[in-house]
């Protein structure tokens, strides 16, 4: 049996060259993968042709308009109906492919699969899941901006959703859900997490399929106490970008403090050079652990159909990583567990 | 003229030793200096004889009873009605002291200031702001949990009360200030940063002592675009949490690296005494660039007197910034400063 993918192949600050070449990364692994990369014609397909494919698993598209990374995403779908976003998530609307991976703009993105696709079964409002890596184990945490202003209830459909794809795509048994909050004593939080708790607790605990940890600081989330966190979009999304922005800033003092260093060993060439080498190394791990897109892009969960949007800096590595998820999620059905689960 | 401070010589980590150490140490730097160390009297006095002070700057007040960091704040106050916080507060609250330092319980140190001093004149409810070192340059949070679902009118105040303060302590002639939020179009946020908005345009604006950004993601904060950024105190003190966090997290895997690296070098004992020192200096570097408390601790702005609550785990040095903040407060005026700011 065969999973087909329509892929944004636009999507993305290199696009659509490395899309292509994850694209074709992952129809080399993946023998079951029939991807449709959307984009304007001619451009995708000197793309495909550059990386020297020859196999029939991979065919393009057409689609004329592209949405800019910093285009206002309901504008933008207004004004351009067929852009690679649109037409590649139309395939999913209309059953022709089963899930949708974009490394475009992420508004636009959840914008049309709100607009194109059906809410999952028992779902009140999607969310979108990020996997943080740098943890002592990684952590999912959901949503990080698809719903601002949630409801208690949305909290904990979350927490379902959450855990059914870290259970079944990261093969954690029996996964830890934590409820975001300024403090972990019963007293503490805003009225939302104050209501969503014994919600939480409802629906996570009872079952061997995950459990309910009850609420967890946001420094406590990189102790690896919970595999995943939920709250609300506005929250999770200041704790997302904080991580990077912070990340990306370490990155750059410990680099400049190792280089420091460097330059004054440099009168001892064998030390100076063993160091840049060290410098360079101890960069990179630090990099491809505080990258999310490593671990395959965001899940926009709830809505019928698998969505995936992927960091707009991805590398084809991240592509190839966030098509890996996307047939995942279809093969070990996350959206049938999800909607079983909520209609207990 | 003489700078009066109420010490809790019993709050922190390390107390009351650290704490006196501290005081010791600016009551040496700052002959205007007048400190009341407060704490059950034997054992704050045996700490200050540890040190071997003689001066007549600092005395010492008893209060028998402890908050503990981990006591629920308000039930701790109730049946404490001596402990080293309360006492301490008092002396602002009859006037014996202008400012009281604190590295105790954090919530019980809030709550107990807003019962027992007035709200500064104009002022609606009093945000903690803390100063975050990371960025390219530092810059200020408020609030970080005092007001966990504030009013849009509170954030505009938190915008001027912090300007007031990064002008005349930090010494940023004209500070920028930004309004936390997940995008920065017009269009983006939840109710409460959309009416804020303009509250803070109308607040920040039109004078040469503040100037308002607009909005401003989590990653642009380390960035160095803005000295203040104003948010809900639940957006605050996740911001805050995740980035000490994740900073103690990414010191420990850097740790780790380096440290794999010295332990393979050991067949060559110079280039491994080389990597070795290599290791603690960036790793000090790092830690001094990420910790907050080197900054002179979290000022509760909004309350008629000066209140700095320094982190639990201060060392000395931590308490001695706490109390040379306290004093600049004082001696610049700050507070009056803000009264007449919102005022007008």
């Amino acid at each position: 049996l065969s999973v087909s993918i329509a892929v944004d192949a636009m999507g993305g600050d290199h696009a659509p060259g490395v899309v292509v070449r994850g694209a074709v990364r992952a129809a080399q692994e993946f023998s079951d993968l029939e991807l449709v990369l959307v984009g304007p014609e001619g451009e995708v397909r000197r793309a495909l042709d550059e990386t020297g494919w020859r196999g029939d698993s991979i065919r393009i598209q057409d689609a004329p308009e592209v949405i800019g990374m910093g285009e206002s995403p309901i504008e933008a779908l207004r004004k351009k109906r067929r852009s690679s976003i649109a037409v590649a998530l139309a395939n999913v609307q209309q059953g022709a492919a089963r899930a949708f991976v974009s490394a475009g703009n992420t508004g636009a993105c959840v914008a049309a699969a709100q607009l194109l696709l059906r809410p999952l079964e028992g779902v009140k409002r999607p969310g979108i899941l990020v996997t943080i890596t740098a943890g002592e184990k990684p952590f999912c945490v959901c949503d990080v901006g698809a719903n601002i202003q949630p409801r208690p209830e949305h909290l904990a459909q979350y927490g379902v959703m959450s855990s059914v794809f870290t259970r079944k795509v990261l093969g954690v048994p029996e996964p830890n859900v934590g409820l975001l909050n300024v403090g972990e004593e019963e007293a503490k939080g805003n009225d939302l997490v104050k209501t969503a708790r014994s919600l939480c607790e409802t629906a996570l605990s009872g079952t061997s399929n995950s459990r309910f940890h009850g609420y967890i600081e946001g420094d406590e989330l990189f102790s690896g106490i919970c595999d995943v966190v939920v709250c609300d979009g506005f929250s999770g999304n200041v704790l997302l970008k904080v991580s990077e922005g912070l990340a990306e800033r370490l990155s750059k003092l410990i680099g400049e403090a190792l280089m420091g260093s460097v330059k004054r060993a440099a009168a001892d060439p064998v030390l100076a050079g063993q160091l840049a080498s060290l410098v360079k190394g101890t960069l990179g791990e630090l990099r491809s652990t505080i990258d999310y897109s490593e671990f395959g892009g965001a899940p926009l969960l709830g809505v019928d159909g698998t969505v995936i949007i992927a960091h707009g800096r991805s590398d084809p590595n991240a592509i190839f990583n966030a098509l890996r998820v996307a047939r995942r999620m279809v093969e070990t059905n996350v959206n049938a567990e999800i909607s079983e689960r909520l209609a207990r």
